[in-house]
């Protein structure tokens, strides 16, 4: 397979354009067109059914800018950097661990010393020019801006790089918003924003993505999950970070300890059913668990999900344990709290060691400042005074010597309901413009130079074809009223009635459109149309009062176009 | 109405959030919580099936980031300013404009020399402190950014503020996807930044916004619209910025000359029946014609759906006639073709005028430049030569003088099969924002205390409320695939089985749900649920094995609860 063939296709026919061509593009941005823009949707909307509707995750939409303390508290501003150098004598810029990576196979977690290290022991110079380059140099991937006018030249804010923070800032309130039991999920579909150093990878290193994230929160020891026993049977492609690659049910590689966790291995597993379900191929699938110094600085834990296309294998979909990483950083910085409360199914008494002030002791020694001592005594912790002859207490800024006359330990019994805890968080998130990428690639199939994009009837930007068998008024007068009806109903569309039959058919075919419907002069006698099947050319007669129903189950793909011929 | 109590409302139930509330939250960003997402993405479904199934619009999704040279040829980069003062004791920053507003209805036209002179003349001074203010100074509302590293700091660009140009640098790739048939057109929904200098209005004026924009490319020249007919009944309230408001149809305004084309008519026409269909309280809208100097920089006429909410008169939607600003500016500036191509009928022959040089006489007299005059003669404009007695042709920056007897002007035939011409826009751009808090307070309903949401069943973010009478294992097990069944064929439900009965209607009626089913201990001998209508609060019987049909015709609106009691 080869990438010109499908992005030529894909230019052609309004699927993915090089955005703002007409001055030349920019590397790292593409639009969708109309073709590409539907069939994105669709992908998301299936995403959408199996978090949303299935799994009862809550959809939230934030904002994309946010102000700088949000991305201070996640790490980005600290941690999301690559390392650039640049040729110091035509300019040109590259990514320092890319220039590296023939010497070095883990080049993206060398140190800035590392990397000048090698790039000087190889001599590696300028891909454009030979010029000698720069040492490295820290570069954030976060967009900057300033947010609102002034003086002070307004406040400083950021593109988000992921959708994932939306939803950890907001985590109080949607804790409220289930009311708050635990376990919850909440997804979040939109664009992020990576201002590369200088991407080369087209379609598949982008400075603007179209992400779709769920965040899972958890009680932090708990790796259970109550739909695991649904998917243990999964059969998953494994690279572990430690050891073979394995083809293993999700049960046995949670029993081997290769997946750490019942709730992770759930949503690898998961992750395998929707991309196969939106058309990666099954073959071309595999999840590689992410070495230890290649993690985002969030992770713990983290496995991909890489699918084979004509770029290699490319990263679709990322697994990771984030653990409290996140929720920590906002209550630390924030000062709210962002903690999980767990009532216990009974309140349990603890016995808890107590300061307890004798006053008629210590109000006639200390008397005015008696009051100070006693309180500052009381919030003491019992195990400092325990033993001691006597104690300084500060209060105001002066020292007090007590001695332990004034007062004594004692244990007390103490009623708790439950705990609190910061929640642990499992994400899954999906790269929807590589997804798209690889469906696209995966679907293409070319035989004898005839194009055909076997993509799933629920992903097909256009799901049928309408087409008078001619342009005679006759035809027309038929075809348009059931293409009205088709499109009242939802049902995305194509009317096309210039050319020769065969040339529409192939127009569909090379755009994925499933089935195409054609009012030939039959029609006008026995009010049936032929519905034509793009991959195995199968026609059957239909009723046009009967259209809107077979349609609905061929769409659905319950039933075969086959199994209604007559 | 309360804008208060709607917002908190919307707070407290998921609908709106203020952005990173937990770092004191920022001024023109909102979140829209799990209720919200799901309202808003509904409004935004319906608003495509009118444009993209309705009127057969593509819909594209290109970058939110474009270069500079983009912005620079749609004219942003130089018109899209408001002008700030500044506090000079402390640094509080305000619109100018808005400061001038009680001395100056319409001050958002005037310069900053007029509004200096205001400011001046009537004493204004920073709201807070009362210090003095500085004198305006333009801002530009693009929210600046650096693509890219490197030396030379990156490439420029701007995050969009209005999705409308990424339709327009598209629009060769966008005719082609039409097969060059005109006219067409194409829409965004998505994200749009304005850097407002100091937003006071809450969820009205954002700096993020969500916005759903049509482009319509049509003939310069020609105001028809071929479905014009289906809407010209349409009444409008219409507030021309000449003479009275008035009550009155579409044709007969278009008759009268208050609405100056079809085309602009029959989309404020479609406006209005799209935000009343979403829920806008039709006795609560206008539609109202910019002032001359009110308009934006690209538009020669715009006419505003203005709603009346507790904000006051508010902006929902412009329909606006761009002209050919945009596409000529992108010609002007990318120096690509953006024309479209009309075909006539048949091939036309036009007389021309024509330079016929004579060899023989030119070529003896300048030897060696002959080729050269030649060339330049022939490209001169005949009219310019008509009638003189010699002309001066400058080749190579050299002047030679040629008499009249070197060339003849003749009359030739020439055939014009077409003609290209850069197409005029119409633009419907839609505030998805502002529309959703208006649907939001228009149906918003307290009687006693209690509140109920009467939105419309396509709209209300959740669908159905799913129950057990009682937290009982043999009602939940009734209850439970009733919801998972209904979740599965895409319908949001809520399942809820804590508290009253009561009090799960009540959470249900706040946030709009319009039915709610509950299972009951006679469910366990007929079978049978309990539908229960929000607004009437009647209540049917249906049939388990019934519901999936009764709910498919309820919440399209088909058939009323009270039809179906028993």
């Amino acid at each position: 397979m080869d990438s010109d063939k499908v992005l030529t296709l894909a230019k052609r026919r309004g699927f993915l354009w090089p955005s703002s061509e007409i001055y030349g593009g920019i590397a790292g941005f593409y639009d969708y067109g109309p073709l590409g823009s539907t069939m994105k949707r669709n992908i998301e909307d299936i995403w959408r059914r199996y978090y949303v509707l299935g799994e009862g995750f809550a959809e939230i939409s934030s904002t994309m800018i946010s102000p700088e303390e949000v991305f201070v508290a996640s790490g980005h501003v600290k941690e999301f950097l690559d390392f650039l150098v640049e040729c110091t004598k035509c300019g040109e810029v590259f990514r320092a661990d890319h220039m590296v990576r023939d010497f070095e196979p883990n080049a993206d977690a060398l140190s800035a010393g590392e990397l000048a290290a090698i790039i000087d022991r190889e001599n590696v110079v300028c891909l454009r020019c030979k010029g000698t380059l720069s040492s490295p140099k820290p570069f954030n991937l976060m967009f900057e801006l300033g947010i609102g006018a002034g003086l002070k030249g307004g406040r400083k804010g950021y593109l988000r790089p992921e959708t994932a923070q939306g939803i950890f800032t907001n985590f109080g309130l949607l804790y409220r918003h289930f009311r708050e039991k635990m376990p919850f999920g909440v997804v979040q579909i939109g664009r992020g924003f990576r201002n590369e150093i200088s991407p080369r990878q087209g379609v598949i290193r982008l400075r603007e993505l179209n992400m779709a994230e769920a965040e899972l929160f958890i009680k932090s020891e708990d790796d259970s999950w109550p739909k695991y026993q649904e998917l243990s049977g999964e059969k998953l492609t494994l690279v572990p970070n430690e050891g073979e690659m394995v083809s293993i049910s999700l049960g046995e590689a949670v029993e081997k300890g290769i997946i750490k966790k019942q709730v992770l291995g759930y949503f690898v597993a998961l992750t395998q059913k929707f991309l196969v379900d939106v058309g990666v191929d099954p073959e071309k699938l595999r999840f590689r668990q992410h070495l230890k110094d290649e993690m985002a600085h969030y992770a713990a834990d983290c496995w991909d999900a890489e699918a084979k296309t004509s770029f290699g294998w490319v990263e679709l979909v990322g697994v990771a344990d984030r653990t409290c990483y996140d929720l920590q950083g906002h209550i630390d910085h924030s000062k709210q709290d962002l903690r999980a409360f767990e009532r216990y199914e009974e309140a349990t008494e603890v016995e808890k060691k107590k300061v307890i002030v004798k006053p008629e002791v210590l109000g006639p020694k200390f008397k005015k400042d008696a009051g100070k001592i006693k309180m500052a005594l009381e919030g003491m912790n019992p195990e400092d005074l325990a033993g001691k002859d006597s104690v300084t207490v500060n209060v105001d800024g002066k020292n007090f010597e007590v001695e332990k006359d004034c007062f004594v330990l004692d244990t007390v019994k103490e009623k708790i309901s439950g705990e609190r805890y910061v929640p642990n968080v499992i994400e899954p998130s999906y790269g929807i413009d590589r997804i798209f990428y690889t469906v696209l690639e995966h679907a293409y199939h070319e035989e004898d130079d005839y194009v055909t994009l076997r993509l799933d009837s629920r992903i097909a930007p256009i799901s049928v074809g309408v087409f008078p068998l001619m342009a005679k008024s006759e035809l027309i007068d038929k075809a348009k009223p059931i293409d009205d009806k088709l499109r009242s109903k939802g049902i995305m569309t194509y009317y096309d009635e210039s050319g020769s039959i065969g040339r529409r058919y192939a127009r569909m075919d090379e755009v994925g459109t499933p089935f195409c419907i054609t009012v030939d002069y039959d029609t006008l006698k026995d009010d049936g149309v032929t519905i034509r099947d793009r991959d195995t050319k199968e026609q059957a007669r239909v009723k046009i009062t009967e259209i809107l129903e077979v349609l609905g189950r061929l769409l659905e793909g319950k039933v075969a176009l086959v199994d209604l011929a007559i």
